[in-house]
C-alpha cells in the first residue's frame, strides 16, 4: 500500500478579508504550491477535495469547481466536502484515501469560509444549522449554549471550575500572539479573560472562538512522487474518523466526545503511536471547554483531568509532553469553519519542518496530530503526522 | 488492486413526499440493505458518502451524520459530498476510491433531496446557486435559460430542431410510465409534448425535468467481501470525473460538455470498453437538450448527430445499440438533485441483475453507464458497470 505525505501547505491570514472567495482560495493555493520545494507545477494535481459550509452565503453549489477553476487546477475531478466545522478534516481524509486507492498521485485538500460577508442573522443561521436542527436549533439552542451545557456538566462531575477554562484561553492567546496568520494576535491576562462578558453561562467572550474569514490548502502526494517533489515531506501516519448523535440528549454523556475517542484510537493504532508520542496537537477548541474535553478524549490526559491539565499549563509551548494549539487554536488563530481542518494541517506541516517563527517553534517536534470536530461532536477526523514515515 | 462491486441498491419513489428527510433516507437505506442477498448486517459498513445540496432547506451542516444516525449506521465515518446535481455521482466515486484504498471493505454511497419543502423562491434559489452566481444567477439567468442558450446554439450549428427534443421527451415519458418509482408515470404524445407552454425559448414544459423529493442508497463492497454478500454483484468497471468552467461564457463551446467528454473517456479506458459496448446508459437529462448533448459527448453518436439520434429513436428501449434512460431519466423518473447520481446506479444495478419489471428490462444487458452532471456542466462523474468483472 502506498504511503502518503504532505508536500506543501499554505493559508491566508485568518480574520476579516476584503478580497472575495476566489481570491482567498487562490492565495492559499499559491502559497501551498510555493511551499513545495522545487518548481511545483499544479498541472500534476489529479483530484481536489475542498471543505466549506456557507461559502459566504453566495455560491452554494459547485463551489469546489469554481475554486479550482480560479487556481490553476481547472478541469480536474473536484468536489466539496461538508461536515460542518470538520469539513476540511474530512476533505483531508478523503484526499488521503484517493492516493491510497492508487487512482491519484497528487491530490489537494483544502477549505474556505467567509463568515464576515454574512449578516449577524445569517451568521447565526449558518452556525446553527451545523448542530441539531429539530431538537436544538429550532428550540433556540446555539453553539455557545451547547458547549455551555457541556461545561456546566463537566464542572459538576469533575474537579474543575471556570478558572481552568480561563487558563486555556490565556495559553491560546499567548500562542496566537506569535502567529502572523492568526485572527487575534494579542495576549490576554488571566484577570481580563476571567472577567469577559457573559455569552452563555459559564462561557464568556474569552471562552469563545471568533468567526473568521480564511482559506487553507495542502498538497498530498504518493510516496514515489513525494520524494521527487520535496526533500522534507511530512508523512500522514494515521487517519481516523467517526460520527456521533447530533443532539446532545441522545448521547450517554456530554462530557466526552465519542467521535473524538474513536477517531483518535483508530489514528493512533494506524500510526503505531500513543498519545505520549505526540509532540504537538492542534485540537478543535471552538470553545475553551472543547479543548479541555479534547485533551482527555485524545488521551493527552486522563478522564476528568482535563481541568487540571489546563490549570498546570501542561499544553503550553514546550512546557509539557505535548504542546496544545501552538498556532493559537480556533480561539486565537481563528475559525473559518470549512478552512479550519486543513488549516491545522498547515500548522503541523510547518512545525514538523521547523518553519514557524523561532519563538513559536515546538522543539524537536517529530510527531503531531490534528483534531477537527463538526458541530458539537457529531463528526470528527483525527490525523497523525510524522517527520519519519513510520 | 481490489475490485469493487455494487452489492445492494434501493431508492424511495421519486415525487412529493410527506415523510421527512430522515424517514426518506431510512427507507432508501433499508431497501438497499434488503436487496443484498442473504442477511446483510449494516454494522459491517465502514464509511458512507452522501450527496445533498439543499436538504429541504432545514439542516444544512452535518446532514450526513444525521442520516447515518437514523439508518443503523451510527458512529461510522461519514461526510456529505456536494457538487450540485452531481453530488451523489461524486459520492459514489469517493466511495469506490475508499474501497480501492484498502481502508474500507463495505461502503455506502447515496443521496437525498426534498425539493418540495422549499417555497418557490427558495427552490429557485437553491437551483440557481448551482450555476455560476457572479455572472449568471445574479444577472437573472436560471437553469432553463442556461440550457435554452445551449439548445438555440445547437440548432444553429447542427441539423436539429425543437422536434428532436420532443422525441427525447416522448421517449423518456414512455420509459418512465413503466417505472413504479418514477415521479411522472405517464406517456405523452408527440403533439402534446410539442405544444407545451414555453419555459425558456425554445424549451417548453416537456423539455424540463421536475424537481422531486427522493433518496437513493447503494452498497459497495471489495471483491473479497462482495462474493460473500451476494451471488450477483454488479462490478464497477470504470470511474471518471472532471470539471469545467461554471460560467458558459468561459467555455470554448456551449454545444458540448467538456467535463462529460473527459469523464467518460477516462471511465471507458479504465473499463476497457467503448461507447458501442454500452447496453444501457442512464444520462443526465435535466433538460431534453442535455440528453442530446450527452449522447454525443458520451460517444453514443457522433458530434452534431444527437438530434438525428433522438429523431430516429435510437435510444428507445431495446431498439438501438444503447437504451438511453430506461428509468425515464430525470425528465420522467424525476430529479431530486443530490439523490439523482446514485439513483442512476440503482437503475443500472437492477437492470444488470434483470430485476426491473419485464416490460422495462433492457434485453441481455451486460454493460451499463451512469452519467451525472452538476450545474450546467461544471462537474461530471461517469461510471461504467458490468455483470462481468472485466
Amino acid at each position: 500500500m502506498v504511503d502518503v505525505a504532505v508536500v506543501g501547505a499554505g493559508q491566508t491570514k485568518y480574520g476579516n478579508h476584503a478580497s472575495g472567495l476566489k481570491g482567498m482560495w487562490a492565495e492559499a493555493a499559491a502559497k501551498a504550491f510555493a511551499s513545495v520545494d522545487g518548481d511545483f507545477e499544479p498541472s500534476v494535481i489529479d483530484e481536489a477535495f475542498i471543505g466549506s459550509i456557507a461559502f459566504g452565503g453566495s455560491q452554494l453549489g459547485n463551489t469546489a469547481a469554481l475554486l479550482t477553476e480560479h487556481s490553476a487546477m481547472d478541469g480536474i475531478s473536484v468536489r466539496r466536502v461538508e461536515n460542518a466545522c470538520a469539513s476540511s478534516g474530512f476533505a483531508f481524509r478523503d484526499a488521503w484515501m484517493a492516493i491510497k486507492s492508487g487512482q491519484a498521485d497528487v491530490v489537494v485538500a483544502g477549505g474556505i469560509e467567509k463568515m464576515n460577508d454574512l449578516t449577524p442573522e445569517r451568521k447565526r443561521y449558518w452556525l446553527g444549522v451545523s448542530g441539531d436542527t429539530e431538537w436544538e436549533r429550532l428550540a433556540g439552542l446555539t453553539f455557545p449554549g451547547t458547549y455551555a451545557l457541556m461545561a456546566r456538566r463537566y464542572f459538576h462531575e469533575f474537579d474543575a471550575t471556570h478558572d481552568d477554562l480561563v487558563h486555556v484561553s490565556v495559553k491560546n492567546h499567548l500562542h496566537g500572539s506569535m502567529n502572523a496568520d492568526a485572527h487575534i494576535q494579542k495576549e490576554v491576562s488571566f484577570e481580563k479573560a476571567a472577567g469577559g462578558f457573559m455569552v452563555a453561562d459559564p462561557l464568556t467572550l474569552y471562552d469563545c472562538c471568533p468567526t473568521s474569514d480564511g482559506a487553507s490548502c495542502v498538497v498530498l502526494a504518493a510516496d514515489h512522487v513525494a520524494r521527487k517533489l520535496t526533500d522534507t515531506p511530512v508523512w500522514v501516519r494515521g487517519s481516523g474518523a467517526a460520527s456521533d448523535h447530533l443532539a446532545l440528549h441522545d448521547r450517554p454523556t456530554i462530557t466526552q466526545l465519542k467521535a473524538t475517542k474513536e477517531a483518535s484510537t483508530k489514528a493512533y493504532a494506524m500510526a503505531g503511536v500513543n498519545a505520549r508520542n505526540i509532540d504537538l496537537a492542534e485540537v478543535h477548541d471552538c470553545f475553551t471547554i472543547a479543548e479541555v474535553l479534547a485533551t482527555e478524549d485524545l488521551g493527552l490526559t486522563g478522564r476528568g483531568e482535563g481541568g487540571v491539565f489546563a490549570r498546570n499549563g501542561e499544553g503550553r509551548l514546550n512546557e509539557g509532553t505535548t504542546t496544545v494549539n501552538a498556532s493559537g487554536g480556533l480561539k486565537s488563530k481563528g475559525h473559518p469553519l470549512g478552512a479550519t481542518g486543513t488549516g491545522q494541517v498547515v500548522e503541523v506541516f510547518k512545525q514538523l519542518r521547523g518553519q514557524v517563527s523561532s519563538n513559536r517553534q515546538v522543539r524537536d517536534a517529530e510527531t503531531a496530530l490534528t483534531h477537527n470536530v463538526g458541530g458539537s461532536g457529531a463528526t470528527c477526523a483525527v490525523h497523525v503526522f510524522g517527520r519519519d514515515r513510520a
